[in-house]
């Protein structure tokens, strides 16, 4: 059980390497780049603990010399103050050009070892073992990095690629169940947006949320195919400048949400479940998708455990006001990505201030 | 008298557009690129007092927003203190993807606002309008970007291109005398390492440091001349993997002169020439180049009233100790460009401790 992705793009291509047992595969894998002999492991304490000794262990038999950085764990170290620490474990370490910062952990650890990959002397190496089914999927392709600003979820970033990700399933058998849940509303994204037999074997699977312990091929192959779904988005758009914007499904109002929960309440995959059964209604009103289609993807969401209601606190107008200042605003104007069949999603900016409060009310436990 | 120099990179391709009246221009100039409305100018007090009031003019004129942020002025708030505080005017000013930052200023400014159009938002548009020299033909060209890490210049950074960079030689009227001379070491290593005619051009004023006052035609020439010689340069090598290192000719002793005189006793262009003066010598002891070249050399330096010794007071031991953490540093190995005839340099790792000592301690008045 083994797959393989290759990411291509215009300056750069790399590999994502997904089967059980890959940690202990991390040196000899990036023993075949060229890579300067020194390593940096930037993780948290916990995973470290867990994962950290086979992942030094095969580094180490593969010659390469191994340093680590710890961030504290969690959203809130996702900060500028986080990267100058590691700024300073790398001075430290007299890290060259040539030497790699390994991100060993969720997307939190990823996207800031990235930022910090990404700016340290202008650009050193950068190799992703995410050890989170979001990270997996998600965060570790693409080559968005970067922190938040206190005003504002990753507001502070740059785009930049991996050497090299290395997935083992096998890890995610620690992860806690809302993690895990998170990470699964992002492959039910891959699956309206782009990949309708993802979204099928999603169907079929009995519990979305104990396939880990039950179903290794079928996780094997859910991991592979949403990593395959991103990775063909952001090929064909490394940038940003418009395919890619199909990815953000689910997250417009999703995000608002997150924000106004203060990012814990509800997590970003709760969120985003929430945004995608949102986008899902917009469409049926708007006559886009059928209400069988939105059935379905209502089914999936609730499989996986995932919530389909706002939290009956939030304010409704909140959210609205929230959406306008959304980074992925253009001229002023919120833009929606909206399902028309599974599969297939399209991107609008025509949902009206009147709809949206509708189906937000419509939503609200 | 007008230049353009186009500057060609994989990715990105933007022009570098010299002539006196140039700041008038801005706007327009700005304006035949697809650019948001927003522009938020980066300065600093003194030269927005100077300088801001033509620019903001003729950004308005183009049908431009204009916003400004204002940094201290100097080297040493050069920092992601400083980053974080632009930040905030942006997240104020509601700074969108196709929003544009715009510097204005030295290579300080410049830097900086180049970092952070890089990492805000992970990249907004950045186009530099360079005041001082040193900026037109150095700082504003090749996309480095980047802040100070408390124990070492530049260490924190991107590669970021600019859409467009704006010189106008006037402003050069007011620029310092002790900046002007910084800026023309640069414009000698361009002579040196690449264009012996544009070396020919330097033999053959008589001032210098002077001839902004004197002849605006010369000195039109040399900006363009100097663009030009780094624009190819970058052109052919981007990300610095190999030819890029021959424009640190200077570089390499001048930074260990820079660094250990705390950036204020020596500048960064005195440094530079102390610098070249000092691989010239190398190059001489090692039967590289001839003592003509090198006298050559010195004779021009000289005329631009730069120091050409190293100051008595600094420890030569020191300088060789620092040669060894730059960040250039390959496999611990020091590198070197020497020269070998005017307008041609080569990079070299043989040059042994003892050769160094020697040369410096001739140096040291
Ligand atoms: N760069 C991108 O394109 C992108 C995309 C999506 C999300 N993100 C970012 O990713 C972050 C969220 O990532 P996340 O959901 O992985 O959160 P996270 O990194 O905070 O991880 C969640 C928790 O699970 C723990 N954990 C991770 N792997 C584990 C394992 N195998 N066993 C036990 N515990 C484990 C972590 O330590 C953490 O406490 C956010 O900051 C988000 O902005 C980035
Ligand atoms: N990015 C690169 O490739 C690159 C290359 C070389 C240097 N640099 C960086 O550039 C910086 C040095 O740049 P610099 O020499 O321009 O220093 P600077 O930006 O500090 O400017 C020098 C001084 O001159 C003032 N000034 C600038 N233009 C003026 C004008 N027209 N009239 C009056 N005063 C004026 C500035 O306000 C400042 O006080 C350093 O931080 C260095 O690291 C970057
Ligand atoms: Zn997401
Ligand atoms: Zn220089």
């Amino acid at each position: 059980m083994e797959s393989a992705i290759r990411v291509n793009l215009p300056e750069s291509a790399y590999e994502i390497a997904i089967a059980p047992g890959n940690l202990e595969r991390l040196g000899p894998m990036m023993a075949q780049l060229k890579l300067g002999k020194q390593v940096l492991l930037v993780s948290n304490a916990a995973i470290l603990r867990r994962y950290g000794e086979s992942a030094i262990a095969s580094l180490e038999a593969a010659g390469f010399t191994v340093a680590t950085h710890l961030f504290p764990p969690g959203e809130r170290y996702k900060t500028l103050a986080s990267i100058q620490k590691l700024y300073d474990t790398a001075l430290e370490h007299r890290l060259e050009r040539s030497s790699t910062m390994v991100a060993l952990g969720g997307g939190v650890v990823g996207d800031m070892t990235g930022f910090a990959a990404a700016t340290w002397l202008r650009g050193v190496n950068f190799v992703q073992v995410p050890t989170s089914l979001l990270a997996m999927i998600d965060a570790s392709i693409g080559g968005k990095t970067g922190v938040n600003h206190p005003r504002g979820k990753n507001l502070i970033g740059a785009f930049y690629q991996p050497k090299l990700v290395v997935i083992d399933p096998n890890v995610l058998q620690t992860l806690p169940t809302r993690e895990f849940r998170a990470g699964m509303a992002e492959v039910i994204k891959y699956g309206i947006i782009w990949d309708a037999d993802l979204f099928s074997k999603l169907e079929a699977s009995p519990r979305l949320d104990q396939l880990r312990y039950l179903d290794p091929g079928l996780l094997q192959t859910i991991i592979t195919r949403s990593c395959q779904a991103k990775a063909d988005v952001v090929g064909q758009d490394e940038k940003e400048a418009g395919l890619r914007a199909i990815l953000n499904y689910g997250h417009t109002i999703g995000h608002a949400v997150e924000s106004l929960t203060g990012y814990r309440l509800v997590n970003h995959g709760e969120a985003v479940a929430i945004g995608m059964v949102a986008a899902g209604q917009l469409a049926v009103e708007m006559g886009l998708w059928s209400a069988e289609c939105q059935a379905r993807q209502l089914g999936s969401i609730q499989k996986a455990n995932l919530p389909t209601q706002i939290p009956s606190f939030l304010d409704l107008d909140a959210i609205a006001d929230t959406l306008s200042t959304d980074k992925k605003v253009q001229a002023g104007q919120v833009r929606f990505i909206l399902p028309k069949d599974i599969g297939e999603v399209i991107i609008s900016d025509r949902v009206s201030r009147d709809t949206l409060k509708q189906v937000l009310a419509q939503m609200q436990a």
